[in-house]
């Protein structure tokens, strides 16, 4: 039987490529910048407009299909995941890279059915980096196969997260006493590059052993996921429990026992989950 | 009059990209690690080939000079800086980003005269970018003139550090309430891709807007120093006041009044000078 999706995925990948295209062009001009849930939280012509771009050409091959994307919730679209073909779509992730023209800035796509991701595309546009991969048949970067470090050992880890958009105190405490701990372990560093997707897919290279981070959203999460886990890689909860695409929270790491280490050192930070309805 | 150190410079450019060759060589090879001041703290044998490579060749040809570099200075060589022509070099900025294959890599030579830096360069050999600056002449990457963005506003600023390799829990609790003060002023955040050279040329080129870090050496800083000052940025202490080479600390800012600011925020780990003689 023929891959049902592989052709949404190959011309999901054009469009990638087309939408990192736009992104390059509007590094070049002035970019005015808004905010949103806060201060820090940013935003740009460019996002909306990239968005649209995507889920335009995605609505017109696929009037069926449902999506999911960062400027259409934050206008006030619902992000309620059914079992309907759904496309979850952040059109620049690392806003706040985009903004100062940090060199990592990623166009993610993932495509989710029946609440499984069944492919997930990354595009790290300024790099030309094109992260993909289609559930059962492996991880690549523009064309090579990608393979987690499978490292086990916590003592010898290199990590990725975020130090976040989020501002209040106690959110910004909690966040730096699990890096705290982390570090007494200890572990070999930690390293932030800006990217959610960007950071999971350096673990999907290897480079990294694993990332976490609270306070993300489905859009951030769904396109590289299924990176790392083609990778070798294992998505858990911040808990050590099964992940959640809805909950706002992840570890992805190269191995279980390094996702289940970290995930006992961390304090969790009360969220507000993507589908929440109130 | 003909420019004394431009041949220097140019013979040392040469020898960085070579350098950078070895480097992605050994990166398809096994690599084995030994530590040096903490169990996180990392070395390779490709550090101490490396610059044994650049050494040795810059010694032949420039006899008279002195050297400080990494790994000779680990392996119990002084480094007091005299008025004489002196490199200062680290084969590898980013060990631990090398041990794990994280992509940011960097060859860093400074060349000192009257303990000022008259050039320097940094060669991020994974991205294959070479960054150069000569006194007087400007910054360039890849021969592409460099120019700090200028941000005077710390609410609108993006910063690059690292959390460090020092495990002493009196030193990793200022790093991470450091974080905290700048993070609640608030700042847009703060990245760290795991190289001070690397960091430094990343405000170099406008994508941050400033760099500090306390527990470096003088070679992480000597090449990307110049780098940051040639394309408009100023160095300055920890404290704000000026910049100090061996003091293992440094603020590197695209405007004084962000650096400024910064100094403000940071309270001060007691180092050890890189020219303490006891």
């Amino acid at each position: 039987m023929a891959d049902p999706w592989q052709e949404c995925m190959d011309y999901a990948v054009g469009l990638a490529r087309k939408a990192g295209e736009i992104i390059r062009g509007a590094l070049k001009e002035e970019i005015s910048v808004m905010t949103k849930s806060s201060p820090v939280d940013l935003v740009t012509e460019t996002d909306q407009k990239v968005e649209n771009f995507l889920i335009s050409l995605i609505k017109e091959k696929y009037p069926s299909h449902s999506f999911i994307g960062e400027e259409s919730v934050a206008a006030g679209e619902g992000s309620i995941l059914t079992d309907n073909p759904t496309w979850i779509i952040d059109p620049i992730d690392g806003t706040t890279n985009f903004v100062h023209r940090f060199p990592f800035v990623a166009v993610s796509i993932g495509f989710v059915v029946n609440k499984k991701i069944e492919f997930g595309i990354v595009y790290s546009c300024i790099e030309d980096k094109m992260y993909t991969a289609r559930k059962g048949k492996g991880a690549f970067c523009n064309g090579q196969k990608l393979q987690v470090s499978g490292q086990e050992d916590i003592t010898k880890s290199l990590l990725v997260t975020e130090l976040g958009s989020n501002r209040d105190p106690e959110a910004i405490k909690i966040i730096l006493s699990n890096m705290e701990r982390l570090l007494s372990i200890p572990i070999h560093g930690i390293r932030a590059v800006g990217t959610a997707a960007v950071n999971m897919c350096l673990v999907a290279t290897g480079g990294a052993d694993a990332y976490y981070e609270m306070g993300i959203h489905c859009w951030d999460m769904a396109g590289a996921g299924i990176i790392i886990t083609e990778a070798g890689g294992v998505l858990l909860d911040v808990t050590g429990g099964p992940f959640d695409l809805m909950s706002r929270r992840i570890i992805a790491a190269s191995s279980r026992a390094i996702g289940e280490r970290i995930a006992k050192a961390l304090q969790v930070i009360p969220l507000r989950r993507d589908d929440a309805t109130n």
